[in-house]
Protein backbone atom coordinates (compact mmCIF):
# COMPACT_ATOMS: atom_id res chain seq x y z
CA UNK A 1 0.00 0.00 0.00
CA UNK A 2 3.12 2.57 -0.05
CA UNK A 3 3.15 4.79 -2.12
CA UNK A 4 6.48 6.69 -0.97
CA UNK A 5 7.88 8.31 -3.18
CA UNK A 6 5.35 9.78 -5.48
CA UNK A 7 3.96 10.81 -1.77
CA UNK A 8 7.60 12.12 -0.96
CA UNK A 9 9.53 12.06 -3.44
CA UNK A 10 12.17 10.00 -0.85
CA UNK A 11 13.37 6.53 -2.11
CA UNK A 12 11.34 3.87 -0.56
CA UNK A 13 14.57 1.78 2.12
CA UNK A 14 13.71 -2.01 3.00
CA UNK A 15 15.39 -4.12 5.07
CA UNK A 16 15.20 -8.06 6.35
CA UNK A 17 16.46 -9.31 9.62
CA UNK A 18 17.84 -13.06 9.88
CA UNK A 19 18.34 -14.05 13.46
CA UNK A 20 20.36 -17.15 12.96
CA UNK A 21 20.88 -19.69 15.84
CA UNK A 22 19.74 -23.08 17.51
CA UNK A 23 19.05 -21.61 20.53
CA UNK A 24 16.26 -19.38 19.35
CA UNK A 25 14.49 -22.19 17.36
CA UNK A 26 14.42 -24.88 20.78
CA UNK A 27 13.02 -22.53 22.91
CA UNK A 28 16.47 -21.54 24.88
CA UNK A 29 16.41 -18.38 24.28
CA UNK A 30 13.30 -16.17 23.37
CA UNK A 31 14.42 -13.88 21.11
CA UNK A 32 14.63 -10.09 21.97
CA UNK A 33 16.33 -8.54 18.59
CA UNK A 34 13.97 -8.49 16.34
CA UNK A 35 11.04 -6.24 18.46
CA UNK A 36 14.25 -3.97 19.01
CA UNK A 37 15.54 -3.68 15.35
CA UNK A 38 11.53 -3.15 14.34
CA UNK A 39 11.33 -0.14 16.65
CA UNK A 40 14.58 1.02 15.07
CA UNK A 41 14.09 0.55 11.65
CA UNK A 42 10.64 2.63 11.81
CA UNK A 43 12.16 5.62 13.53
CA UNK A 44 15.22 5.77 11.07
CA UNK A 45 12.93 5.62 8.36
CA UNK A 46 13.41 2.30 7.00
CA UNK A 47 10.55 -0.50 5.86
CA UNK A 48 11.36 -3.79 7.68
CA UNK A 49 9.67 -6.53 5.14
CA UNK A 50 10.78 -9.60 6.83
CA UNK A 51 12.30 -12.18 9.13
CA UNK A 52 13.71 -15.37 9.18
CA UNK A 53 15.08 -17.34 11.95
CA UNK A 54 17.36 -20.05 10.69
CA UNK A 55 19.39 -22.56 12.53
CA UNK A 56 23.29 -23.01 13.14
CA UNK A 57 24.01 -24.55 9.83
CA UNK A 58 25.63 -23.07 6.83
CA UNK A 59 23.04 -24.67 4.05
CA UNK A 60 20.51 -22.43 5.68
CA UNK A 61 22.66 -19.62 6.14
CA UNK A 62 24.24 -18.83 3.04
CA UNK A 63 20.83 -19.84 1.53
CA UNK A 64 18.84 -16.95 3.35
CA UNK A 65 21.40 -14.79 3.14
CA UNK A 66 21.38 -14.41 -0.55
CA UNK A 67 18.22 -14.50 -1.13
CA UNK A 68 17.47 -11.76 1.34
CA UNK A 69 19.86 -9.73 0.32
CA UNK A 70 19.00 -9.76 -2.70
CA UNK A 71 15.38 -8.74 -2.10
CA UNK A 72 15.87 -5.56 0.06
CA UNK A 73 18.01 -2.85 0.57
CA UNK A 74 19.64 -3.83 4.01
CA UNK A 75 20.00 -7.33 6.02
CA UNK A 76 20.80 -7.37 9.81
CA UNK A 77 21.85 -10.73 11.07
CA UNK A 78 22.17 -11.45 14.49
CA UNK A 79 23.88 -14.40 16.75
CA UNK A 80 26.50 -16.57 15.54
CA UNK A 81 29.74 -14.59 15.55
CA UNK A 82 31.43 -15.52 18.96
CA UNK A 83 34.35 -17.42 19.66
CA UNK A 84 33.15 -21.27 20.16
CA UNK A 85 32.58 -23.71 17.21
CA UNK A 86 28.86 -23.23 16.40
CA UNK A 87 29.65 -19.37 15.09
CA UNK A 88 29.94 -19.92 11.53
CA UNK A 89 28.20 -16.58 10.88
CA UNK A 90 30.92 -14.49 9.59
CA UNK A 91 32.32 -17.87 7.57
CA UNK A 92 28.76 -18.58 5.92
CA UNK A 93 29.00 -14.71 4.87
CA UNK A 94 32.19 -15.18 3.22
CA UNK A 95 30.65 -18.28 1.43
CA UNK A 96 27.47 -16.36 0.02
CA UNK A 97 29.31 -13.47 -1.13
CA UNK A 98 32.05 -16.13 -2.60
CA UNK A 99 34.84 -14.14 -0.81
CA UNK A 100 37.95 -15.55 1.24
CA UNK A 101 37.96 -15.28 5.07
CA UNK A 102 40.59 -14.41 7.42
CA UNK A 103 41.98 -12.20 10.05
CA UNK A 104 41.84 -8.61 9.55
CA UNK A 105 44.55 -6.97 10.96
CA UNK A 106 42.03 -3.94 12.44
CA UNK A 107 40.05 -6.31 14.09
CA UNK A 108 43.02 -7.99 15.91
CA UNK A 109 44.39 -4.37 15.92
CA UNK A 110 41.65 -3.48 18.59
CA UNK A 111 40.72 -6.74 19.83
CA UNK A 112 44.64 -7.38 21.24
CA UNK A 113 45.22 -4.91 23.49
CA UNK A 114 41.72 -4.66 24.42
CA UNK A 115 41.88 -8.16 25.65
CA UNK A 116 45.53 -7.70 26.84
CA UNK A 117 44.44 -5.16 29.17
CA UNK A 118 41.58 -7.24 30.64
CA UNK A 119 44.17 -9.87 31.33
CA UNK A 120 42.73 -12.14 28.52
CA UNK A 121 44.32 -14.40 26.42
CA UNK A 122 44.06 -14.36 22.70
CA UNK A 123 43.67 -17.74 22.14
CA UNK A 124 42.87 -19.72 19.20
CA UNK A 125 39.23 -19.24 19.88
CA UNK A 126 39.22 -15.69 20.65
CA UNK A 127 41.01 -14.85 17.32
CA UNK A 128 38.28 -16.75 15.37
CA UNK A 129 36.19 -13.48 16.39
CA UNK A 130 38.72 -11.37 14.09
CA UNK A 131 38.10 -13.58 11.34
CA UNK A 132 36.14 -11.13 8.75
CA UNK A 133 35.22 -11.79 5.07
CA UNK A 134 37.40 -10.11 2.67
CA UNK A 135 36.22 -6.57 1.78
CA UNK A 136 34.20 -6.00 4.70
CA UNK A 137 33.63 -2.75 7.17
CA UNK A 138 33.99 -3.16 10.53
CA UNK A 139 31.02 -2.13 13.14
CA UNK A 140 32.25 -0.98 16.51
CA UNK A 141 31.41 -3.24 19.57
CA UNK A 142 32.02 -0.58 22.26
CA UNK A 143 30.64 -3.19 24.80
CA UNK A 144 33.29 -6.35 24.81
CA UNK A 145 35.15 -5.35 21.49
CA UNK A 146 34.91 -8.00 19.06
CA UNK A 147 33.53 -6.37 16.24
CA UNK A 148 30.37 -6.61 13.96
CA UNK A 149 30.93 -5.91 10.00
CA UNK A 150 29.43 -5.14 7.16
CA UNK A 151 29.72 -6.53 3.47
CA UNK A 152 27.83 -5.23 0.66
CA UNK A 153 24.20 -4.64 2.56
CA UNK A 154 24.83 -7.03 4.72
CA UNK A 155 25.29 -5.95 8.57
CA UNK A 156 26.39 -8.87 10.92
CA UNK A 157 25.96 -8.55 14.38
CA UNK A 158 26.04 -9.99 17.80
CA UNK A 159 22.81 -12.11 19.15
CA UNK A 160 23.73 -10.86 22.72
CA UNK A 161 21.07 -7.85 22.81
CA UNK A 162 23.23 -5.05 24.49
CA UNK A 163 26.01 -5.86 22.28
CA UNK A 164 23.94 -6.14 19.11
CA UNK A 165 21.62 -2.50 19.97
CA UNK A 166 25.34 -1.02 19.99
CA UNK A 167 26.53 -2.06 17.28
CA UNK A 168 23.09 -1.12 15.42
CA UNK A 169 23.65 2.19 16.79
CA UNK A 170 27.09 2.32 15.08
CA UNK A 171 26.34 1.34 11.68
CA UNK A 172 23.41 3.87 11.50
CA UNK A 173 24.89 6.56 10.61
CA UNK A 174 26.30 5.02 7.47
CA UNK A 175 22.73 3.82 6.37
CA UNK A 176 20.42 5.41 3.63
CA UNK A 177 17.11 6.26 5.51
CA UNK A 178 13.59 6.49 3.34
CA UNK A 179 10.73 8.61 4.45
CA UNK A 180 9.72 7.72 8.11
CA UNK A 181 6.63 5.90 8.08
CA UNK A 182 4.31 8.11 10.53
CA UNK A 183 1.38 6.22 12.66
CA UNK A 184 -1.91 7.64 14.56
CA UNK A 185 -3.85 5.22 16.54
CA UNK A 186 -7.41 5.18 17.69
CA UNK A 187 -8.16 3.25 20.26
CA UNK A 188 -11.97 1.98 20.78
CA UNK A 189 -13.62 0.28 23.71
CA UNK A 190 -15.51 -2.05 21.19
CA UNK A 191 -14.84 -5.16 19.21
CA UNK A 192 -13.25 -5.02 16.02
CA UNK A 193 -15.96 -7.18 14.79
CA UNK A 194 -18.43 -4.26 15.13
CA UNK A 195 -15.88 -1.58 12.97
CA UNK A 196 -14.57 -4.20 10.74
CA UNK A 197 -17.07 -3.81 7.39
CA UNK A 198 -16.67 0.71 8.54
CA UNK A 199 -12.89 0.48 8.85
CA UNK A 200 -12.76 -1.74 5.42
CA UNK A 201 -14.52 0.68 3.35
CA UNK A 202 -12.46 3.64 4.54
CA UNK A 203 -9.28 1.43 4.03
CA UNK A 204 -10.93 1.58 0.25
CA UNK A 205 -11.07 4.64 -0.11
CA UNK A 206 -7.52 5.80 1.21
CA UNK A 207 -5.57 3.18 -0.73
CA UNK A 208 -2.03 4.81 -0.29
CA UNK A 209 -2.62 4.94 3.59
CA UNK A 210 -1.95 1.28 5.08
CA UNK A 211 -4.87 0.20 8.21
CA UNK A 212 -4.20 -2.31 10.76
CA UNK A 213 -6.59 -3.23 12.64
CA UNK A 214 -5.32 -4.65 16.28
CA UNK A 215 -7.48 -6.36 19.28
CA UNK A 216 -7.17 -6.36 22.79
CA UNK A 217 -8.63 -7.08 26.22
CA UNK A 218 -8.77 -4.70 29.42
CA UNK A 219 -10.12 -6.40 32.31
CA UNK A 220 -12.91 -3.84 32.70
CA UNK A 221 -14.17 -3.44 29.09
CA UNK A 222 -13.73 -7.30 27.53
CA UNK A 223 -12.54 -6.36 24.01
CA UNK A 224 -11.44 -3.03 22.73
CA UNK A 225 -9.58 -2.76 19.15
CA UNK A 226 -7.04 -0.41 18.13
CA UNK A 227 -7.14 1.55 14.28
CA UNK A 228 -3.71 1.85 13.23
CA UNK A 229 -3.22 4.26 10.41
CA UNK A 230 0.15 4.48 8.63
CA UNK A 231 1.42 6.76 5.57
CA UNK A 232 4.88 8.70 4.91
CA UNK A 233 2.75 11.64 3.82
CA UNK A 234 1.46 13.61 6.94
CA UNK A 235 -1.41 15.35 5.29
CA UNK A 236 -2.82 11.73 3.60
CA UNK A 237 -2.38 10.34 7.39
CA UNK A 238 -4.37 13.38 8.94
CA UNK A 239 -7.38 13.71 5.78
CA UNK A 240 -7.64 9.42 6.75
CA UNK A 241 -8.10 9.94 10.57
CA UNK A 242 -10.34 12.77 10.30
CA UNK A 243 -12.49 11.23 8.08
CA UNK A 244 -12.52 7.83 10.09
CA UNK A 245 -12.98 10.01 13.31
CA UNK A 246 -16.00 11.53 11.37
CA UNK A 247 -17.18 7.87 10.65
CA UNK A 248 -16.76 6.27 14.00
CA UNK A 249 -18.73 9.03 15.75
CA UNK A 250 -21.56 8.98 13.07
CA UNK A 251 -21.96 5.46 14.49
CA UNK A 252 -21.89 6.58 17.46
CA UNK A 253 -19.11 3.93 17.88
CA UNK A 254 -16.33 6.78 19.00
CA UNK B 1 23.87 -32.99 13.81
CA UNK B 2 21.07 -34.80 14.43
CA UNK B 3 20.54 -38.64 13.35
CA UNK B 4 17.24 -39.37 15.06
CA UNK B 5 16.00 -42.27 13.66
CA UNK B 6 19.45 -44.36 13.89
CA UNK B 7 19.61 -43.54 17.48
CA UNK B 8 16.09 -43.80 18.50
CA UNK B 9 14.54 -45.64 15.52
CA UNK B 10 11.53 -42.99 15.47
CA UNK B 11 11.32 -40.22 12.52
CA UNK B 12 12.49 -36.81 12.79
CA UNK B 13 9.57 -34.46 12.78
CA UNK B 14 9.85 -30.89 11.65
CA UNK B 15 8.17 -27.65 11.87
CA UNK B 16 8.13 -24.22 10.70
CA UNK B 17 6.45 -21.05 11.82
CA UNK B 18 4.74 -17.90 10.44
CA UNK B 19 4.08 -15.04 11.59
CA UNK B 20 2.18 -13.17 9.44
CA UNK B 21 1.37 -9.25 10.42
CA UNK B 22 2.59 -5.63 9.33
CA UNK B 23 2.29 -4.68 13.25
CA UNK B 24 4.84 -7.11 14.11
CA UNK B 25 7.30 -5.96 11.18
CA UNK B 26 6.49 -2.03 11.97
CA UNK B 27 7.56 -3.05 15.80
CA UNK B 28 4.18 -1.78 17.16
CA UNK B 29 3.24 -5.14 18.04
CA UNK B 30 6.19 -7.46 19.86
CA UNK B 31 6.11 -11.08 18.75
CA UNK B 32 4.81 -13.36 21.69
CA UNK B 33 4.59 -16.86 20.15
CA UNK B 34 7.63 -17.52 18.50
CA UNK B 35 9.27 -18.30 21.98
CA UNK B 36 6.04 -19.94 23.19
CA UNK B 37 5.42 -22.41 20.02
CA UNK B 38 9.65 -23.17 19.75
CA UNK B 39 8.64 -24.36 23.61
CA UNK B 40 6.02 -26.31 22.92
CA UNK B 41 7.40 -27.96 19.88
CA UNK B 42 10.65 -28.72 21.73
CA UNK B 43 8.06 -30.43 24.63
CA UNK B 44 6.27 -32.77 22.85
CA UNK B 45 9.33 -34.14 20.40
CA UNK B 46 8.78 -31.61 16.65
CA UNK B 47 12.30 -29.77 15.78
CA UNK B 48 11.47 -26.11 14.89
CA UNK B 49 14.06 -25.67 12.02
CA UNK B 50 12.58 -22.14 10.53
CA UNK B 51 10.50 -18.86 11.34
CA UNK B 52 9.61 -16.47 9.02
CA UNK B 53 7.52 -13.24 10.10
CA UNK B 54 6.02 -11.62 6.56
CA UNK B 55 3.57 -8.46 5.85
CA UNK B 56 0.16 -8.70 5.47
CA UNK B 57 0.89 -8.28 1.45
CA UNK B 58 -0.39 -12.01 -0.43
CA UNK B 59 2.09 -12.51 -2.45
CA UNK B 60 4.07 -12.74 0.68
CA UNK B 61 2.21 -15.14 2.51
CA UNK B 62 1.34 -17.04 -0.40
CA UNK B 63 4.83 -17.34 -1.28
CA UNK B 64 5.96 -18.40 2.57
CA UNK B 65 3.46 -21.14 2.88
CA UNK B 66 3.94 -22.92 -0.03
CA UNK B 67 7.80 -22.61 0.13
CA UNK B 68 7.97 -23.79 3.73
CA UNK B 69 4.61 -26.41 3.52
CA UNK B 70 7.47 -28.15 1.18
CA UNK B 71 9.81 -28.43 3.58
CA UNK B 72 8.59 -28.98 6.82
CA UNK B 73 6.30 -31.60 8.67
CA UNK B 74 4.08 -28.96 9.39
CA UNK B 75 3.82 -25.24 9.25
CA UNK B 76 1.87 -23.22 12.38
CA UNK B 77 1.29 -20.08 11.19
CA UNK B 78 0.10 -16.83 13.51
CA UNK B 79 -1.63 -13.91 13.17
CA UNK B 80 -4.58 -12.32 10.46
CA UNK B 81 -7.75 -14.57 10.81
CA UNK B 82 -9.89 -11.91 12.30
CA UNK B 83 -12.30 -9.81 10.87
CA UNK B 84 -11.33 -6.58 9.84
CA UNK B 85 -10.30 -6.58 5.44
CA UNK B 86 -6.15 -6.68 7.01
CA UNK B 87 -7.02 -10.41 7.71
CA UNK B 88 -6.32 -12.06 4.73
CA UNK B 89 -4.58 -15.52 5.93
CA UNK B 90 -7.48 -17.66 5.05
CA UNK B 91 -7.48 -16.30 1.85
CA UNK B 92 -4.02 -16.27 1.24
CA UNK B 93 -3.56 -20.34 2.93
CA UNK B 94 -7.14 -21.15 0.12
CA UNK B 95 -4.96 -19.25 -2.74
CA UNK B 96 -1.39 -21.72 -1.96
CA UNK B 97 -3.10 -24.78 -1.80
CA UNK B 98 -5.69 -24.18 -5.01
CA UNK B 99 -8.83 -24.26 -3.68
CA UNK B 100 -11.98 -22.20 -2.89
CA UNK B 101 -12.79 -20.19 0.07
CA UNK B 102 -16.54 -20.37 2.00
CA UNK B 103 -18.44 -19.85 4.76
CA UNK B 104 -17.95 -23.23 6.52
CA UNK B 105 -21.01 -24.63 7.98
CA UNK B 106 -19.55 -25.93 11.05
CA UNK B 107 -17.70 -22.75 11.59
CA UNK B 108 -20.59 -21.10 11.62
CA UNK B 109 -22.94 -23.77 13.90
CA UNK B 110 -20.39 -22.84 16.68
CA UNK B 111 -19.78 -19.45 16.58
CA UNK B 112 -23.50 -18.09 15.60
CA UNK B 113 -24.94 -19.13 18.84
CA UNK B 114 -21.98 -17.87 21.03
CA UNK B 115 -22.39 -14.96 19.18
CA UNK B 116 -25.96 -14.61 19.69
CA UNK B 117 -25.29 -15.05 23.92
CA UNK B 118 -23.05 -12.70 24.18
CA UNK B 119 -25.41 -10.29 22.22
CA UNK B 120 -23.01 -9.82 19.13
CA UNK B 121 -24.96 -9.74 15.89
CA UNK B 122 -23.36 -11.51 13.02
CA UNK B 123 -22.08 -9.02 10.62
CA UNK B 124 -20.58 -9.47 7.80
CA UNK B 125 -17.04 -8.94 9.32
CA UNK B 126 -17.82 -11.52 11.78
CA UNK B 127 -18.97 -13.92 9.20
CA UNK B 128 -15.63 -13.47 7.42
CA UNK B 129 -14.17 -15.47 10.53
CA UNK B 130 -16.60 -18.45 9.29
CA UNK B 131 -14.43 -18.64 5.64
CA UNK B 132 -12.41 -21.62 5.02
CA UNK B 133 -10.52 -23.21 2.70
CA UNK B 134 -12.11 -26.11 1.27
CA UNK B 135 -11.08 -29.14 3.09
CA UNK B 136 -9.96 -27.50 6.28
CA UNK B 137 -10.57 -29.14 8.94
CA UNK B 138 -11.75 -26.97 12.48
CA UNK B 139 -9.39 -25.97 15.02
CA UNK B 140 -11.25 -25.09 18.39
CA UNK B 141 -10.57 -21.87 20.17
CA UNK B 142 -12.11 -21.75 23.54
CA UNK B 143 -11.49 -18.30 24.15
CA UNK B 144 -13.13 -16.27 21.56
CA UNK B 145 -15.23 -19.15 19.41
CA UNK B 146 -13.78 -18.11 16.09
CA UNK B 147 -11.62 -21.29 15.03
CA UNK B 148 -8.74 -21.62 13.54
CA UNK B 149 -7.92 -24.29 10.76
CA UNK B 150 -5.61 -26.98 9.90
CA UNK B 151 -5.21 -27.77 5.61
CA UNK B 152 -3.08 -30.37 4.88
CA UNK B 153 0.34 -30.28 7.18
CA UNK B 154 -0.43 -26.26 8.05
CA UNK B 155 -2.20 -25.16 10.82
CA UNK B 156 -3.69 -21.83 11.11
CA UNK B 157 -4.22 -20.00 14.20
CA UNK B 158 -5.12 -16.95 15.70
CA UNK B 159 -2.32 -14.14 16.49
CA UNK B 160 -3.54 -12.92 20.36
CA UNK B 161 -1.04 -14.85 22.17
CA UNK B 162 -3.77 -16.64 24.36
CA UNK B 163 -6.03 -17.81 21.77
CA UNK B 164 -3.04 -18.88 19.64
CA UNK B 165 -2.19 -21.04 22.93
CA UNK B 166 -5.45 -22.55 23.16
CA UNK B 167 -5.35 -23.49 19.46
CA UNK B 168 -2.34 -25.18 19.91
CA UNK B 169 -3.18 -27.06 22.62
CA UNK B 170 -6.69 -28.03 20.69
CA UNK B 171 -4.18 -29.18 17.54
CA UNK B 172 -1.38 -30.93 19.63
CA UNK B 173 -3.46 -34.21 19.76
CA UNK B 174 -3.41 -34.93 16.66
CA UNK B 175 -0.02 -34.22 15.60
CA UNK B 176 2.87 -36.55 14.71
CA UNK B 177 5.77 -36.88 16.79
CA UNK B 178 9.10 -37.78 16.77
CA UNK B 179 11.91 -38.38 19.15
CA UNK B 180 12.57 -35.54 21.93
CA UNK B 181 15.45 -33.64 22.24
CA UNK B 182 16.81 -34.22 25.61
CA UNK B 183 19.19 -31.40 27.15
CA UNK B 184 22.18 -30.83 29.67
CA UNK B 185 22.99 -27.49 30.44
CA UNK B 186 26.95 -26.83 32.12
CA UNK B 187 26.84 -23.31 33.66
CA UNK B 188 30.40 -21.65 33.69
CA UNK B 189 31.20 -18.65 35.70
CA UNK B 190 34.44 -18.29 32.78
CA UNK B 191 34.20 -16.14 29.74
CA UNK B 192 33.50 -18.59 26.10
CA UNK B 193 36.73 -17.59 24.92
CA UNK B 194 38.74 -19.48 27.64
CA UNK B 195 36.67 -23.26 26.85
CA UNK B 196 35.72 -22.71 23.32
CA UNK B 197 39.26 -24.79 22.03
CA UNK B 198 38.23 -27.48 24.08
CA UNK B 199 34.45 -27.36 23.47
CA UNK B 200 34.92 -27.31 19.93
CA UNK B 201 37.08 -30.78 20.44
CA UNK B 202 34.29 -32.23 21.99
CA UNK B 203 31.58 -31.59 19.43
CA UNK B 204 33.84 -33.04 17.37
CA UNK B 205 34.13 -36.34 19.70
CA UNK B 206 30.19 -36.35 19.89
CA UNK B 207 29.26 -35.32 15.88
CA UNK B 208 25.57 -36.80 17.00
CA UNK B 209 25.31 -34.41 19.91
CA UNK B 210 24.58 -31.33 19.22
CA UNK B 211 26.56 -28.22 21.12
CA UNK B 212 25.92 -24.74 21.47
CA UNK B 213 27.63 -22.21 23.62
CA UNK B 214 25.59 -19.12 25.14
CA UNK B 215 27.90 -16.47 26.87
CA UNK B 216 25.91 -14.91 29.72
CA UNK B 217 26.87 -11.85 32.09
CA UNK B 218 26.01 -11.52 35.94
CA UNK B 219 26.56 -8.34 37.76
CA UNK B 220 28.91 -10.28 40.10
CA UNK B 221 31.16 -12.09 38.27
CA UNK B 222 31.54 -10.57 34.28
CA UNK B 223 31.30 -13.61 31.72
CA UNK B 224 29.58 -16.83 32.35
CA UNK B 225 29.13 -19.63 29.24
CA UNK B 226 26.23 -21.93 29.45
CA UNK B 227 27.24 -25.01 27.47
CA UNK B 228 24.38 -26.82 26.27
CA UNK B 229 24.14 -30.44 24.82
CA UNK B 230 21.22 -31.63 22.76
CA UNK B 231 20.67 -34.87 21.67
CA UNK B 232 17.88 -37.54 21.58
CA UNK B 233 19.65 -40.47 23.33
CA UNK B 234 20.15 -40.29 26.61
CA UNK B 235 22.61 -42.50 26.62
CA UNK B 236 24.53 -40.44 24.14
CA UNK B 237 23.82 -37.08 25.65
CA UNK B 238 24.95 -38.72 29.16
CA UNK B 239 28.40 -40.20 27.66
CA UNK B 240 28.98 -36.91 25.89
CA UNK B 241 28.06 -34.81 29.04
CA UNK B 242 30.31 -36.71 31.70
CA UNK B 243 33.50 -36.67 29.04
CA UNK B 244 32.96 -32.99 29.11
CA UNK B 245 32.63 -32.50 32.60
CA UNK B 246 35.63 -34.29 33.13
CA UNK B 247 37.92 -32.38 30.45
CA UNK B 248 36.70 -28.97 32.27
CA UNK B 249 37.98 -30.40 35.68
CA UNK B 250 40.84 -31.62 34.18
CA UNK B 251 41.63 -27.58 33.01
CA UNK B 252 40.41 -26.21 36.08
CA UNK B 253 37.44 -24.45 34.68
CA UNK B 254 34.61 -26.58 36.26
Amino acid sequence: MSNDTEATGRETITAAVLVIGDEILSGRTKDKNIGYIADHMTAIGIQLKEVRVVPDVEAEIVGAVNALRARYTYVFTTGGIGPTHDDITADCIAKAFGVAIDVDPRALAIMKPAYEKRGLEMTPARLRMARLPEGSELVQNSISTAPGFKIGNVIVMAGIPNIMQVMLDAVTPQLKTGAKMLTETIELFRPEGEIADMFGAHQKEFPDVSMGSYPFTTEARAFGTHLVLRSTSSDRLATALAGLKQKLAAAGKL
